[in-house]
């Protein structure tokens, strides 16, 4: 049996607990919660908790950490400590992941244990893994797609229920599928995040966010919308990464999608990713972003990923199959 | 170097061929061909083509078996041969598939090496690995789909160039994108061996293809081309399967889809899969349903995972996961 240390018992945290306890086949169980609030009551005995976190970093019985907590800075110890003490990882933590790309592309030589984080992109989709795995045999051409939820919803309520971007934001918040501060999702940097990711793995090199193009939803002009409303199109906020001649070429911003795109469909708090393969075409995948149980499907896979053997590539590609 | 034989080589075979050559990375290269006819002239040197098959098959250094030919009942034969000698084997033969996947359920604990198919379901989308992996640690509530390319590519251009069904299939037929004897597809029958192959993997058990209903696309009455114009709704042959009191239920028909569904989009060749997991909720699937790289994109898939060690893990489920 295989032990779990978990960091942070929040939402997903909730989701992969409960998750897990359907999965006896993996062979794995939680031994220790480090939580940064000792004294909530909780729906789990108290000897689970700890406020402590090198009771899992320092015990050498806790073979897997899964790193589930807000704090990116404090998240990013964790999962480094926890590398360096010889436990394999997963995280679910986008601004993290985001912001030390750089780094993380360099720990996979540092490291043996691996260090999935497929809940970080694209909520429930096993993006990264697809990326890594069926795309591991063909260049990648391109990747677009509906990468943040809270964009997605305010823009898929103001057309069905014709609210101003106001209300549409109000009431995307009270549901939480927005933060009470949205900058980061509205500005459309959250979705650049995640396609830095999604670009570092799918063409082996780090973009720079600084020269990627990034509009945000809250500057669209009236002729937009009137030109949605009398072409039967829809707005969304589009993250696209190109390779072409050595240069990746990142953008993010709101885009006229017509009847017949991969992305018309793909409402509310929906996430879609299109990937085009030079083997298999295009192909397209949809699935919540965010939630309890769906981001928790993401943090499972991992698991049971990382328990196969499984491991990022961290392949440099581009280049060299791109010339066959 | 691990040694592959191949059988066949046809258009999805061709495609094969050179999706391995830019895939140095795998390490594995075909080394001989069989083919029935040994009079063609080829794009390969001569030296890799046989008509006799047990240059494959009694081959120890042949490692791996790649099977790509027509004939169902001859596929089935290699497949059987190549495994109790101990290789590997990838197949993309639906009918191959479908005609004996009772007989194929069994074969997992008889033979000690890796037999995966995924080219056979919904071409180039990984779906079988996506059920055993991904949904691996799920209960999967139903899967619902587009599976036959012909039939989709049928519809969509009676509706979109305004044809009559015979129109549609004469150029279904002229385009490659249904066979000159169409029976197995237009009578949803191809679809249905497909659900059956999915059925099995996503839920464990073997559904019984007489108790499905199954109604043809060529069927429907005038009625149904009236209500779906009238509703702004699309005609699709939709298969679906649900799981419920240990029984599994199975149906594949002409349905009319709203805007606002997952399918909705899903036009011409190409196929589509919505997948319901107790966790992740629906997530679906779209890509090429055939041709030559894109069905290529799917085997050379199923050879990387097979030489990573993955195997489909044939569990039985639904009854132990449902209750949690």
């Amino acid at each position: 049996m295989k032990k779990i240390g978990l960091f942070g018992y929040g939402v997903v945290a909730k989701g992969f607990y409960q998750a897990l306890k359907q999965n006896a086949h993996l062979n794995a169980e939680i031994v220790k919660i480090c939580v940064k609030n000792g004294n909530k009551n909780r729906d789990l005995d108290d000897s689970y908790f700890t406020t402590d976190a090198s009771e899992i970093l320092d015990d050498p019985e806790i073979d897997i950490v899964v790193e589930l907590i807000d704090d990116s800075i404090a998240a990013k110890d964790i999962v480094r400590f926890s590398l360096a003490k010889g436990k394999a990882v997963v995280s679910a933590n986008k601004k993290m992941i985001a912001d030390n790309i750089t780094e993380i592309a360099t720990w996979h030589d540092v490291y043996s244990q691996a260090f999935l984080y497929d809940a970080a992109v694209a909520g429930s989709i096993p993006i990264i893994q697809t990326i890594e795995q069926f795309f591991g045999q063909q260049d990648i051409q391109s990747i677009r797609g509906i990468l943040n939820g809270s964009c997605n919803y305010i823009l898929s309520s103001m057309r069905q229920h014709s609210l101003t971007f106001d209300e549409a934001l109000k009431k995307a918040q009270a549901l939480g599928y927005a933060e009470s501060n949205p900058v980061l999702d509205i500005s459309g940097e959250d979705a650049l995040n995640k396609l830095v990711i999604l670009s570092y793995h799918a063409f082996g090199h780090l973009a720079k966010k600084e020269e990627a193009r990034l509009e945000s939803i809250t500057n669209m002009e009236d002729w937009f919308y009137k030109a949605a409303a009398n072409n039967n199109q829809k707005i969304k906020l589009i993250a696209t990464v190109k390779y072409k001649n050595g240069q990746l070429k990142l953008k993010v911003q709101p885009e006229l999608v017509s009847e017949g795109d991969e992305l018309y469909g793909v409402e509310f708090e929906s996430n879609a990713i299109c990937v085009e393969g030079n083997l298999s075409g295009v192909q397209t995948y949809i699935g919540k972003g965010a939630g309890s149980l769906p981001t928790a499907s993401a943090v499972i896979n991992d698991l049971s990923l990382l328990l196969s053997g499984f491991k990022y590539q961290h392949r440099k590609r581009g280049s060299q199959l791109m010339s066959a």
